[in-house]
């Protein structure tokens, strides 16, 4: 029996398809599941270059050294679990990829704990979904990076690719990886929501039918917010029920379900004091669907009066939150790479996203080509400001027109803007309010330093 | 020499304030300090009831059994050195109270780690500032209730008093007191940046002085938006700055600080799946505040047309606005009282927020009566229900009024009762999207149970 380029831990629907993709790309592949049963399934399919195992110690033993062991477990404790087995078994300059959706300092942790086993471990995010995992991700491995030669090639032949390029590369130490796709999530919560109230200004207010809708959205689609979430919400408002012969939509409880990741996102972004506002309202929207007391207590017919939408005003509104949506997301990359050290690369990050995962989109083409210009934060590049300065009007538009919906992220981005122009946000109130309660100081306009008054003595 | 009844630690301006209110209300008091200078100051102050001491352990045996120990020393690493020394010190049945603004996870922690002492831990959050802590804070004190009997006593005495009541009560166990106290700030991040908001709305689109705007949240303040906040904001709007002769407000840097409890509550609401928008926006509101690079590149000239504004409606909003953020600060209670098992008296909290602290305000009267008459979510009791939905229409008029200023929170309430109200928020299309990327299901409006679709096979 040859001995096996890697392999692959946990195989469940994302594992079987990412050893299938492996296997599909010449590789030899060795396949370990905790319940033996997955891996019969996998031998069951006669593949010869799939070698799958009952011990993981026999598993152990039929890989080339430096040894590759890909997990796909759930994030949590059974990762935990499988390294201290693995620990035992693997010998030094062996590599650990983690592909689950592991918390990013859990990432860090176990970085540690296995390089005093002489072991190399990588966080390794994919987006995708099943079909990514068997057809082509988008992959953000992180970790040593002298290791990653070992298995830079693996990842990248099974990633998506763009114009040729993989749709994998090297993002940064420890769990930065991890964190890369957390905060892709975060953005994909933000565009998702997006659509989500694009949909009800064109369905409440301009009175279109789903199928309108639809239309609307695949023209838009040919255009600069052509994107994979447009792309499929077209079909999705298209799509109907078999039973009901409804639209399908129609027929889908108005509940939104969420994994964790927008929500770490969110937190994530507090913790380093960054405003990813957008992405905070957009996963604070999927709590709300799920608030059926206060939802039944309240809910009214939309009884919005049908209005004359001008719907290139409705696309230019949705362009500048979206275009915000991806700043918030790639300014928070930057803050992270500041505050941790990581030195990620966001134009690679931004090239790996074009294909394989949610959120590929042409306005990533667009982001690239300003980091290629030297961009920094992407809302001070001069091309992402102007736009956001003249679609800023329709947005505003938009908004009253449809005062009466529940539009949290356009909303948000509404606020965002305004707090970008103004000449004043009120800060100055509550520096007032601060130093007179808690004597917490302020600064002044016309000279340097942290003053406190003494309010109300009219000295 | 007469042994003390209690102990402080820490006696910066809050540990002295806390020092010389137990004084003025008749209780002996030792006073330690890290660096004997501050000891010094107080004992040189010749009050014949204190004694301080430059050894921790001359202070420890000054003090009545079961001893009694105030820390007042800054949260985090501080809190843990002085725990060491004490544990060592104390003996079985002793008290250490936390006065400081610690993280209550550090607090269950710490109760844990000396309960293995036999020492009783409470976690003690104090609000009101320097002048509360010497004339009457409002004191929300977490522990073992058993032992509360203890201290109750000294802390009721030196807290505030509202209708001969003290506004101090056991709060629940380990470091509920501090979570009571972290989500209080957040609440009052919120009320401070409406009424921040409520200060741009009033100067940039009716065009009010300073002046004109103090005097109406002078009148407003003689009715049921009644509070603290809106007081000092009359006397912040008033103050003459004597080098410039302008109004103090006008030369105060429009940049807000924060000391990161507005920031852990928005994190806590988070990670518990709590919807507190309008408290994260408040938090988000302060981050953009600093961003000095966005803000110049943006900055424009508010050239708002001055508009007739409806005072009235301003007043609704600002009505409304304040009664979701104390709405979703109160059911934040609620929600870590289930989750965390704390059996929280809500009406108790409302109760002692009533004098001493930040956020009293004649609002908290009517959540007490909401709680009395049987309520559970605020936003379900029928007075509150009918007045968000009375008031709905003037928070939407005034911020299409106003749709060039940044007013997020305001905006945030927009969006939250819209959300309350509307019949579809747009999580079909979402559900749609999640089943047809990642096979993560979705219900049915017509039956029970989670289906996935085969999206775009027209079956």
């Amino acid at each position: 029996m040859k001995m096996s380029n890697i392999g692959v831990i946990g195989l469940g629907i994302m594992g079987k398809n990412i050893a299938l993709n492996m296997l599909n790309h010449g590789f030899e592949v060795s396949g370990y599941n905790r319940t033996f049963e997955r891996t019969k399934v996998l031998i069951n399919e006669n593949i010869p270059s799939f070698h799958g195992f009952e011990k993981l110690e026999d598993f152990v033993n039929s890989l080339e050294k430096p040894r590759r062991v890909f997990l796909m477990v759930p994030a949590g404790q059974s990762v935990d679990d499988v390294l201290v087995q693995l620990s035992e078994l693997l010998e030094e300059g062996d590599i650990i990829m983690d592909g689950g959706n592991s918390y990013f300092e859990d990432t860090n942790r176990r970085h540690k704990q296995m390089d005093i086993h002489g072991l190399k471990y990588f966080g390794v995010g994919v987006s995708g979904g099943e079909e990514g995992a068997l057809k082509g991700p988008s992959i953000m491995p992180s970790g040593d990076k002298d290791a990653y030669a070992s298995i830079g090639k693996i990842l990248e032949d099974i990633s998506a690719k763009k114009d040729g390029e993989p749709c994998c590369t090297y993002i940064g130490p420890e769990g930065s990886g991890h964190y890369v796709k957390m905060v892709h999530n975060g953005i994909e919560y933000a565009d998702m929501q997006l659509l989500a109230e694009t949909y009800l200004i064109l369905k409440y207010t301009a009175g279109y039918t789903n199928s309108e809708i639809a239309d609307v959205l695949e023209q838009w689609n040919q255009g600069d917010v052509q994107s994979y979430l447009v792309d499929i919400t077209v079909t999705v408002l298209r799509e109907k029920d078999s039973v009901t012969e409804h639209d399908l939509v129609d027929v889908i409880l108005d509940v939104a379900g969420n994994k964790g990741t927008g929500r770490w996102t969110s937190i994530e972004a507090l913790r380093q004091e960054f405003n990813a506002s957008l992405l905070t309202a957009a996963y604070q929207a999927r709590i709300m669907s799920n608030q059926l007391a206060l939802r039944d207590a309240y809910r009214k017919e939309i009884t919005n009066d049908k209005k004359n939408v001008d719907i290139d005003k409705v696309h230019q509104a949705y362009k500048l939150a979206k275009t915000i949506a991806f700043a918030q997301g790639f300014d928070l990359y930057r803050d992270a790479s500041n505050k941790y050290s990581w030195d990620l690369n966001l134009k690679q990050i931004a090239a790996i996203f074009r294909a394989g995962c949610i959120i590929q989109a042409k306005l990533l083409q667009d982001i690239m080509h300003a980091y290629d210009d030297g961009a920094d934060d992407l809302l001070l590049y001069h091309v992402f400001k102007n736009e956001v300065l003249e679609n800023a009007p329709a947005l505003k538009e938009v908004i009253v027109q449809s005062i009466d919906l529940p539009l949290p992220v356009f909303t948000a981005a509404l606020a965002y803007i305004n707090q970008l122009t103004s000449t004043c946000l009120g800060a100055n109130i509550i520096q007032g309010q601060r130093d007179f309660f808690g004597a917490h100081t302020y600064q002044r306009v016309d000279r340097e330093g942290f003053e406190h008054h003494r309010w109300g003595s009219h000295e």
